[in-house]
């Protein structure tokens, strides 16, 4: 025995990988912290009397090198078939250098929601660039940044012609054709809110009945409908009309702006971005410009910096829900951001030409298709179609379906005798050829044959995508630069911390983004047999799992696609079980001032009053306003939606008053999950009464932000609530759907679900341990200089605390805006702003930073806090010094520096990084001139010479 | 039939990705060069008489997901077993991190050679820390930044060895527990430079008969020998000891220095570089100090920039081929940089610490492994191991061969009655009992048994990687921003073009680097059985045909690793047709004088005396001089080495006399086959005369550079040569091999492969156009700026260009290094400097660049020329000039400006992005100061304080 083995696991990934503060740095954070350990720093933080009894029991962690061996073996239990179902769901082909340089890049899929536009301005051309080609390729002025899927796009499109039809109608009318389940989740959005929704054919529709209709445009059996002559009909009767329209079928179809639809929205999921089983991937909504301000969701427009250059940004931000609480109409909140880009690129990358052939080859392909089977003596239909055909076959229809499933084909079931079938872009001639083997033809697939089944009329006549970034020379090595070149001018998480209260912004470790990239979980249809689908299977259920685990419920649905969402889904699930109980009437709901904006939001979708309950002087819910409300509402009362530890940083000790007033009243009680981050492993919402939390997997669990998209929200509820849980018309369930797809974005599962096994019990909690630790750290560190301004009562943060820097305002004339863009010359993305209190800075670290990092950021305040002093104290003007000239770029730098402060004080303050400095691209933007010139797709070079004027 | 089909291919790999400019750049570039077609220019520049009769005839063109499907089905044919073979080659989990941020990252892989270091500090402070690790690891204080592969370095340490050595004995004595393609490469080495081999018993070793000693350490068959005895007695006798260590095995094993080794070599592929069925990987060599101006390959030192900061560079550049020629010793050029980064990485990822419990793991696995065999009756050797074992079966050998690949594993075999079993960072528990299963053994393993097996007196005593680096918080989010700021000091092919003349630095297109990290292209061992590559011999076998069909040769060998390896294996193969036909004694090279360094330095190496034949006023070959030193050399004539087109730019008419004059004095013609890309679908070396050519698959075929390697040289052969071509103790052949393995680095080769399976024939010849297309238009757009030294006699050039500067250091004191660095502020790398003339730039801008880039370059060179003019017509000084004072950094931005030109003029000369500035993190760097003053491990900061006073 001549030596002693060491005890250092090297595969460690809970304590190497994932949690920042190395074991010497945590001995030095704690001395700082005036604590002797970390177990007791929670003793002090988290009250013993929310704290859960048993630790986690799980697994051992599991390795990087196990995890990937255990990840194969799942992914191997999902077989790969052609999917050639259709319904929104195409195989596509994702452009490698997209794949590699966007998809696979931490600087795109790290980085944050475009708030900060001095730090964001590659992922919001990409974006504005997605906007354009939406626009164009709809035919109508004004396109967002994308939606959750099409299903929720339609149901919004819904809500928002509801708010801007002059029709007083009640109904909404819903073409038969539409996809089941843009019908389904339309008709889960319609019910609380009071609409009436009448599905059938067009032919039928009573424009007068109705404040809006939508048409699904190809149907999804196929059909090309002329709506122009319906649009008018609706404009005639005050009502909207809206087209749930297949981009990839624009290229070559008459687009829903020239057939007079108000609003277009649809799915660009077949532009670069795999099946993944359902999502993500990006919807978007088109309008008419009279529209914008009705408009959900997020808008990049452009705008001017401070020297007037030109400059994205998020515009119209006073429309959303953060904003405007309980007036908000709809909760839409994150968007599908790194979808969007790379759906945006496909399209930068193939340019008109390209998407056309693209379109024409697919079309092409399915006539080819459609012929082989009619002269086979099938009866197929439409006459005209783009890619999707409905074969008639009878009886035979189950024999068809199993015998296109031996040829490694997946065909739609459409009724009891019909089979549909959908052709994309990776269709090749084996495939077609497959198709027709399955339905006994021995054929040759012909592929230089093109003929066309488009209806004349409605070819289109418009010329789309005709600005210069479509027309780019599209030699890799450009497209490759230029796609660096964005992400050069963002700060993501691969070059700092992103300090951002309540946002969770941890580490998004390479091994768990992997599997995203393996055909066997992005190459699935969300609609595939089950028994093409038993990996996913295994990992939702085990995930599922591990989620009642950390919460404390008894199940789980995957089904919401980000966590406005999931609040949606949840408090759907108790309006259900209220109604199952004969108590439907019940429909008053308690929320805390502090709440997410999206708190109020979602209730009102439901049908909800919101009723708000103060705060007490430390932040806490007051306890008594609560109860007063509470008995107020007497048998009205739903529930309450609570956040726990709150929204102000803290633990507070009355949850379980709080749960149990709302039970006593007969109300449920949901709380937001956002705030996991200080819990799992520690507390568990279920023990605290709550009926029903959400979990953001794209914080908590480590799906990454994508610069403001992919999320997922699923919910956990206690049992008595899981037969409410969101259905869907593929896999049954006594309740509608709130997604597209039974599992919202599977092919995102793996991350968290790899989080959990290579953490295992103990290290996600020590996970939970430190991001309480480092929080505090940071406000140790920065007590004296700024006030934190809640805490529990040992004087303790949970993970995030907020620094009240209102005084300075008087006293300096210093804003919350003016530090947060002074934080981007020291090389970081400012904490959240003014909310959950106006004025003030929400700091949270989250437990992957690292001590080193932790004191960049404080040392950076910490100078923050003595420039302030600096105008206080009169040695710097109040006007003109580095704060409210921040962020310096570099070319102030270079321009003539007539300043009364240093080019080094200016643009090197502490924190900022010397040789490997993070310049932003653009001076201090102005949202004003935006909103009010607001431009929401690429500009012409020559106009926005002349907006600069 | 409402509409015609585009004929627009958006799937075009030809022209939309690998093709820089797009039709209407080029139709704008033609009439710049007053041409009127591609064709056209093409008939100016490309003389008819060299020009090849039919096109490449390959099938059509596919497009990249058709290239992946095609792929996956070759991928399929290769079967992933678990390998246990050893012989220098592991299992190895390459962290995902390293994966996704450096192996698959552009910014990375396109990089080049660092010879400009101001924009090569990030690869270079990786390359440190390579070195430093293996300067640790061994206990030898200089190490070089990696060589091709281990046995090469054997090679590499033997002549070095004879360099050094004050002894003057004849041999050279090799341990026989070498691994069998180490000892059949030095023997390769070996025969040429007339050095004796004893292969034998270290016991039997007689030092005062050999120059120097290589021990393998742990042996071959698992040994571990002290050899501290050993390397006194070989100093006694003057002569050099080497150690052949595995990185691994030193973390616990007392390290080669401590032993008196004067030189370690080894391969750290099992430092996080996946086996890749034999290559690349990074090998090393340690030496003592006295030594280290002998040492072959790149060494990375540290310096100081003219500012007195820290900076590295490569030194001791003096050494290298380039320089000294025909007084060259080694060839050694390339080197494999990026894999040395990985295995770099690797270190600091897991520290000190993670790598030592790494291999006290795979050693008590080994041990239990030995411990089950033994208890069951089996002979179990040696007593002492570390992860090596080799187990005595006698007859039942095949059967137990066999027995274990049906458990999934293979095992090595070893004579007709021993089995090798090698365990590696990856051997899971299961692996362990399938090895039981197939010894009929029926156990299970306890992971949690930890017993040694090390000789006391072998245990290491002293530490390694106290290195701050090695002790980085290991947080990934750390480690994943230090791999991004190193990346973001460099510029490499995704920001910018890389104009070096004889360089090729062509697009690396994301979708051939993909396969890579496939597992069945990565994780087969280069001694698997035949029926597990099946894919691997397919590929390759395709592969050859293509290059055989572009060279106009009838075999290929693709084991060299490099370029150089490649000339080196080329003049081989000739000398030993030379030997068969009786003619051995021929041994004279005629090279002109324009050839590049590592022609000389090859014929040395297989023994030849190198006659330089002059260059004609023309730059072309002094036809006159050549014949007249063929002549003279009669029957002692071996050959000559050309390169075509010529290293001057042009394409000689009178290639196909030179060939003839050889040939009829009986001697073999080399074309060098650096400038393929010139001639690829027009000119074929073999049809020109050519016997032998190497074609770097590195260039002309898109294997990327990885900041220095790897490469892929393999060469073409006439069908007489066929037989002599390398041969491998595993493949079989007359000949001894030149690389470890026999088909050096083949996972790489799917790169070459799919990009000729993408191109197609008439792609791939339009690349070529287009490359000469590009070269023609920038000397177009520079003439009258800059004199075009070498043209052919239409005034047209080839691929690239000579651009003569050498009258500005009269006129201006400006030197060709000034305009390099100045071209650093203009956002480019400098084109080749002084090669083939001194003080010139040679420029190639290869197929892949856009116009616009092309003029950004040519903007760039024009306003340089304009700045010449300045100080030659005395506007601006001579010695305090934006050239003299370049690369200008963000610190002289910053820092008070007292210079005669404004801070506009100095950071942002044209063709310097703005927003997306490329800033060097360093000043120019003073290589006199760091060769004087050689460093090449990290130094601690003290130190570096020091120097700098």
């Amino acid at each position: 025995m001549p030596f002693t083995p060491t005890d250092y696991d090297p595969y460690d990934f809970a304590n190497r990988r994932h949690i920042g503060p190395s074991p010497s740095e945590m001995a030095d954070m704690l001395s700082v912290l005036g604590t002797e350990s970390l177990e007791a720093l929670i003793d002090e933080t988290v009250p013993q009397s929310i704290r859960q009894e048993e630790p986690l029991d799980w697994d051992a962690p599991l390795s990087e090198a196990e995890l990937i061996f255990r990840m194969r073996q799942v992914a191997s239990e999902n077989k790969v078939l052609t999917s050639l179902i259709g319904q929104g769901y195409h195989g596509t082909v994702t452009p490698p250098a997209i794949q590699r340089n966007i998809f696979e890049n931490p600087a795109w899929y790290t980085a944050y929601t475009p708030y900060q536009p001095e730090i964001s301005q590659g992922r919001l051309e990409a974006l504005l660039n997605f906007q354009t080609m939406v626009s164009d390729l709809t035919g109508l002025p004004v396109a967002n940044a994308s939606l959750l899927d099409e299903a929720t796009a339609c149901a919004e499109a819904m809500t928002m012609a509801r708010r801007v039809a002059k029709s007083k109608a009640g109904a909404f009318f819903v073409d038969e054709g539409c996809h089941p389940q843009n019908i389904a989740v339309m008709r889960t959005r319609a019910e609380p809110l009071g609409i009436e929704l009448i599905v059938g054919n067009p032919d039928d529709l009573d424009p007068a009945k109705v404040f809006g209709a939508i048409f699904q445009y190809p149907g999804t059996h196929g059909e090309l409908r002329d709506v122009t002559d319906l649009c008018a009909a609706l404009h005639e009767a005050q009502a909207i009309a809206v087209v749930s329209a297949d981009p990839m079928a624009l290229t070559l179809l008459k687009e829903p702006g020239a057939m007079g639809a108000d609003i277009a929205v649809g799915s660009t999921q077949r532009f670069g971005v795999p099946m993944g089983y359902g999502g993500p991937h990006a919807a978007y909504m088109a309008a008419k410009d009279e529209m914008k301000r009705a408009m959900p969701g997020r808008i990049v427009g452009v705008s001017v910096d401070s020297h007037g250059n030109r400059a994205y940004r998020l515009a119209l931000q006073t429309r959303e829900q953060h904003i405007r609480r309980e007036k908000a109409t709809s909760n839409v909140c994150t968007a599908q951001a790194l979808l969007a880009v790379m759906a945006g690129f496909f399209a930068v990358f193939h340019g008109p030409e390209g998407l056309k052939a693209i379109a024409q080859r697919i079309h092409a392909k399915t006539v080819r298709l459609a012929k082989g089977l009619a002269e086979a003596g099938f009866t197929v239909g439409p006459e005209h179609f783009f890619d999707t055909i409905t074969v008639h076959v009878g009886a035979a229809q189950a024999a068809l379906l199993k015998s296109a499933v031996d040829e490694g084909v997946n065909l739609r079931k459409i009724g009891t005798d019909r089979i549909g079938i959908t052709l994309d872009e990776c269709t090749r001639p084996g495939n077609i050829e497959a198709v027709w083997r399955a339905f006994g033809i021995d054929r040759q697939d012909d592929a230089d044959h093109a003929e066309y089944r488009l209806p004349e009329g409605l070819i289109r006549q418009t010329s789309y995508l005709q600005h210069d970034v479509f027309h780019m020379n599209r030699a890799e090595s450009e497209m490759m630069r230029y796609m660096r070149r964005l992400s050069d001018r963002d700060l993501a998480l691969d070059r700092a911390m992103i300090p951002l209260g309540s946002c969770t912004m941890k580490l998004n470790a390479a091994v768990e983004m992997m599997p995203l990239s393996w055909r066997e979980f992005a190459n699935i249809h969300p609609f595939a047999p089950a028994d093409q689908t038993e990996g996913y299977a295994k990992l939702i259920a085990d995930l599922s799992d591990r989620l009642c685990d950390v919460t404390g419920y008894d199940a789980i649905s995957m089904q919401p696609n980000s966590g406005a969402q999931g609040e949606y889904a949840g408090l759907l699930t108790i309006a259900a079980w209220h109604r199952a109980k004969g108590e439907g009437e019940r429909n008053v709901c308690l929320i805390p001032m502090s709440a997410h904006g999206t708190n109020p939001a979602s209730a009102q979708m439901v049908g909800w009053k919101v009723v708000t309950v103060k705060s007490a002087a430390n932040g806490d819910i007051d306890l008594e306003d609560f109860r007063a409300k509470a008995e107020a509402a007497g048998d009205r009362l739903a529930g309450c939606m609570i956040t726990y530890p709150s929204t102000h940083g803290v633990f507070e000790e009355t949850v379980r008053e709080v749960c149990d007033i709302t039970h006593r009243h007969g109300g449920q009680v949901y709380i937001d999950g956002a705030n996991m981050n200080a819990m799992v492993g520690l507390s568990r919402p279920g023990d605290l009464g709550g009926d029903v939390s959400h979990l953001n997997l794209h914080k908590t669990f480590c799906i990454p932000h994508g610069g403001g998209g992919p999320g997922m929200g699923p919910i956990g509820v206690k049992a008595h609530l899981a037969p409410h849980l969101p259905g869907h018309p593929e896999t049954g369930g006594s309740e509608g759907p709130v997604s597209a797809t039974p599992y919202g974005s599977p092919s995102l599962l793996p991350i968290s679900w790899a989080y959990c096994l290579m953490m295992g019990g103990e290290g996600i909690t020590q996970a939970t341990r430190v991001a309480i630790f480092n929080a505090n750290y940071i406000a140790k560190r920065l007590e004296g200089a700024y006030k934190v301004l809640y805490t529990g009562p040992t004087g303790r943060i949970a993970h995030e605390c907020i620094l009240d820097v209102r005084p300075f305002e008087a006293s300096a004339g210093v804003t919350v805006e003016d530090i947060a863009k002074r934080l981007i010359d020291c090389g970081f993305h400012a904490p959240t702003m003014s909310w959950p209190v106006a004025g003030t800075l929400m700091v949270e670290p989250t437990e992957s930073e690292t001590k080193a990092e932790l004191d960049r950021f404080c040392d950076a305040m910490l100078a923050i806090r003595e420039e302030i002093r600096d105008i206080e104290e009169g040695r710097i003007d109040r006007a003109d010094n580095p704060l409210k000239n921040a962020p310096h770029t570099m070319e102030d730098l270079v321009r003539d520096w007539s300043r009364p402060y240093s080019r080094e004080q200016g643009c090197f303050p502490p924190g900022a990084f010397r040789v490997d400095k993070y310049w932003p691209p653009v001076n201090r933007v102005d949202n004003a001139y935006g909103d009010r010139n607001l431009v929401c797709t690429c500009p012409p070079l020559s106009d926005y010479a002349e907006a600069a004027e």
